[in-house]
This record gives C-alpha cells, structure tokens and sequence, in this order.
C-alpha cells in the first residue's frame, strides 16, 4: 500500500479573504456570526468567526492534492471544532495515518488544525478509499 | 428551547456549475477525480465526482440560514459519503433534531442527502450549539 501506519504530514493554510469570500459567495451562509462584527463581538468572539467547514474545504486539498497518490476517494470526515478561527488565521495542519486496511483499500488519518497561538481550533478523522 | 426534538427540515441543493467552479477556485483540490472526466470513468464514475465537501458546505448554509434562530455554531459534524454526485445532480437534503441538550444548550441533528434516483448519496451528524 503506498500509505503507511504512521506516515506524517504537515500543511499550513491561511483563512485569506480570498478563502472567506470564495465560501460566502458558494455556498450564501451569511449568518450573522459568520459577517457581522458586533453580532459576534456580542456572542463573546475577538471578531466575526470563519466557517467551520472552510477547514474542510482544506480536508478536501489535502486529500486531494497532497497524498503520494491521486486515486483516492473521501469515504467519511469527522470534525470537531475547538476553538473559533478568525479572518487571515494561518492554521498548521496535521495529519497522521492511523489505520491501513489493504483488504478493503481503505486508509485512516486523524488531523489537527492549530493556530498561531498552538491552540487546536478542530481536529478529527478521516478515511478515504485507495482506487484501483 | 427553540429546536425540539423530532423537528425536521427539508431543502434542495443542486451541485451547479457555479457552486462545484466556486468550491474548486476557493479551495484548489483539483484532483483527477474531480476535474477529468477520462479518469472518473476509468475508475468505474459516470463522470466527474463532485467533492464530498461541496455537501458540507451545503449543511453550514442549513445551520446558518435555515433554523429558526441564527445564534447558533457548529460544534462537530460526521458525514459518510455513500454514492458519488456528479454535475448538476439535485440532491433531497432531509434532516432531523435527535436530540437537545439543555444544560449545555446543543441540539444534535441526523442528516442524509439523496439524489433524484431516491439514493442515499451521504448522511451524518451534526451538534450544534446555541449562543447565548
């Protein structure tokens, strides 16, 4: 199997407006928290809080684009958000393969994403499909 | 509490061009699965697979935008993918309050999306929690 137990990988990505603004416009999830300042200062945020799932989006470059192969497939994700991601967040990305299972050709990772301040903002699994 | 259990939604997502173009600019993941449809069709696809995450970015718009109240954020999502989605396919998105937790004010939901042939294309979890 060209993935291996314990294999590693380390990405950095970046909440840029560019990121921010390409999700608002695909997907219209305008809530408040998500695009107003005050409604999320007043919720207790630093500021208006980025889409979880803009993080997977990024699961979906990782696997995607980032893996020794491209004949892969996302089976199931689970992701648990931690703490909130603002506005040109550089998140460090980790992923590690925690199970391989060659008679189906599956693949297992648990991931994190930490900010600047090393503080986890979401972490989970994820297990893909090798294609033949 | 707003949401009770049992409460259930019903909307429709279409995977369009603009939403599966929006998804690719935004997060780069151009994976031969996603984006040649020579290659989905060697690996047994009709065509090009639409990418799992297109359908996360379709529950933050029902967390966001489709509850009864908008002081809401996601605390963790699971979803397995069942079936491919192609291009244009218009997907049944159903989902159902399993559960609410008031003392830590969360509500979880279950969720599946089908497609116009009634299959199951993904299904999962959602906990949200409601801001105070």
């Amino acid at each position: 199997m060209i993935l291996q137990a314990n294999d590693r990988y380390e990405l950095e990505f970046c909440v840029s407006d560019e990121t921010y603004k390409g999700f608002l416009a695909t997907f219209k999830d305008h809530n408040p928290l998500h695009t107003n300042h005050e409604f999320a200062s007043a919720k207790g945020f630093q500021g208006m809080v980025m889409h979880g799932n803009i993080l997977n989006g990024f699961l979906s470059y990782f696997i995607g684009e980032c893996l020794p192969t491209k004949d892969v497939i996302i089976h199931s994700q689970e992701i648990q958000f931690k703490n909130a991601v603002y506005l040109n967040d550089i998140l460090k990305f980790k992923a590690e393969v925690i199970g391989v299972y060659e008679s189906v050709g599956a693949v297992e990772f648990k991931f994190d994403f930490k900010n600047e301040a090393a503080k986890t903002v979401a972490k989970g699994k994820i297990q893909i499909g090798i294609l033949s």
